[in-house]
């Protein structure tokens, strides 16, 4: 049995609550946030707290809150030598208060603040100054089904980096398809499967194995053709910018 | 029961080959390519031929060929006022000459050589100048579970174009994250669940109510910590123009 107290009520302390509240093989001591009110609707659950000073003994404390306040909260929890993690991919181990063991659980997903969340289906990168705690942390994430990894925060700080563009940048160019397809009166809805296909083939094939399409064999015409049919320039420039970094990897053009 | 000739021999050609041969509802009465060489390995099965004037009467003829060649493969077929389609999204219903009656059956969707497909996650664009063509072209999509949308020549050069970004530039970007994962020794393979729930996302909610991240918060620090751990300027280009959609999207910036 791993206690924990979380700190936040973010998505991802929100999501973390509700997934180690469920399993028996973790006991959730409280959870606290600055503002009580965001928390409340849970205080029959759990220990509901806004004050630093009621913090219980713990086998960890997980800060799941904002990257700039990773700092000084954990500078004003009123205990030393206690196992203390964030769960941010861009901040540093050493953004924790050193007077803390420090450690990070980073889950690299896209949480929403309604749907729900398989962690089996959430690789938990972890960092660790000691063995010791990195093997709590380890097993924390195994509690809720988690697949775990040891990530230094070099390679965290990539690893977010890189959800950025995987996630944010994959999403607008929904969005662009969106803006292309309705502008003709076409349904975007016809284009779900093979979003959804082109992601399930990532699963298995590299990115370089699995392109296709006009960029990368280099077809003028389509392309002259696809350009011409895009009304706006910001959309021709994502196509142009995207199509030419289709053929740098592809060898199509030279640097 | 659909009687179909297939010309072409690329991976739609292979793949409607396939489905269609499963199905009892559909009789495949010739395969007809250039080069007879790519499809002699089905000729246990299918009647193949790289003769045109060997032709077999049936309900439809499925020109599953490049875009180049459907003008000129379809004036060479050696009857007239019979049903004869094109499969491709860029190409116009024109395209095909007009002593035919002329169709488009357009799979929107990713075709690999080796894996199977599953039409029933293939939504068939389909446009017919006459109502009884429209029908049998509709009912053969149907023999192997396809959803199926009237979608005129307009309408489906856009989605077309819109597939290239939700296809082809949404795996450049999982490329690329490849490629800045792989640089500082961290695993691109943690990034795939994220894929996967980012597509899946997109299933159920529009990308504009999708969106997270920096760039729709316009969190300024975290933009330039992205930035300056990019290494390469076409990476940084890409990040520039894709945060700059994101903001235009989500009204961070005026145009």
């Amino acid at each position: 049995m791993i206690s924990v107290v979380i700190l936040g009520a973010g998505n991802v302390a929100t999501h973390l609550f509700k997934a180690f509240n469920k399993t028996e093989k973790v006991s959730v001591v409280q959870w606290y946030n600055r503002s009580i009110d965001i928390i409340k609707p849970y205080k029959n659950e759990i220990d509901t707290i806004d004050d630093l000073t009621q913090l219980k003994d713990a086998d960890l404390y997980i800060l799941a809150v904002s990257d700039d306040a990773i700092k000084s909260l954990s500078s004003q929890l009123p205990f030393e030598n206690r196992l203390v993690v964030h769960t941010s991919g861009a901040a540093g181990i050493y953004d924790i208060d050193k007077k803390h063991k420090r450690g990070v659980f980073y889950p690299l997903q896209t949480f929403s603040k309604t749907a729900p969340i398989d962690f089996s289906n959430v690789p938990i990168c972890i960092e660790a100054l000691e063995n010791q705690d990195y093997q709590v942390l380890k097993k924390l994430a195994k509690t809720v089904g988690s697949p775990t990894k040891k990530v230094n925060t070099d390679q965290r700080k990539v690893l977010h980096l890189a959800a950025v563009f995987v996630n944010n940048f994959t999403n607008q160019l929904y969005r662009v398809a969106h803006e292309i397809t309705e502008s003709e009166g076409a349904e975007f809805d016809l284009l779900k499967p093979l979003i959804l296909e082109t992601a399930k083939k990532a699963q298995d094939v590299s990115p370089y194995m699995a392109q296709t399409g006009p960029a990368k064999r280099n077809d003028k015409k389509t392309l002259k053709k696809h350009l011409k049919l895009l009304q706006d320039q910001h959309h021709k420039d994502i196509y142009n910018l995207l199509t030419t970094s289709i053929q740098r990897t592809h060898g199509r053009k030279k640097l």
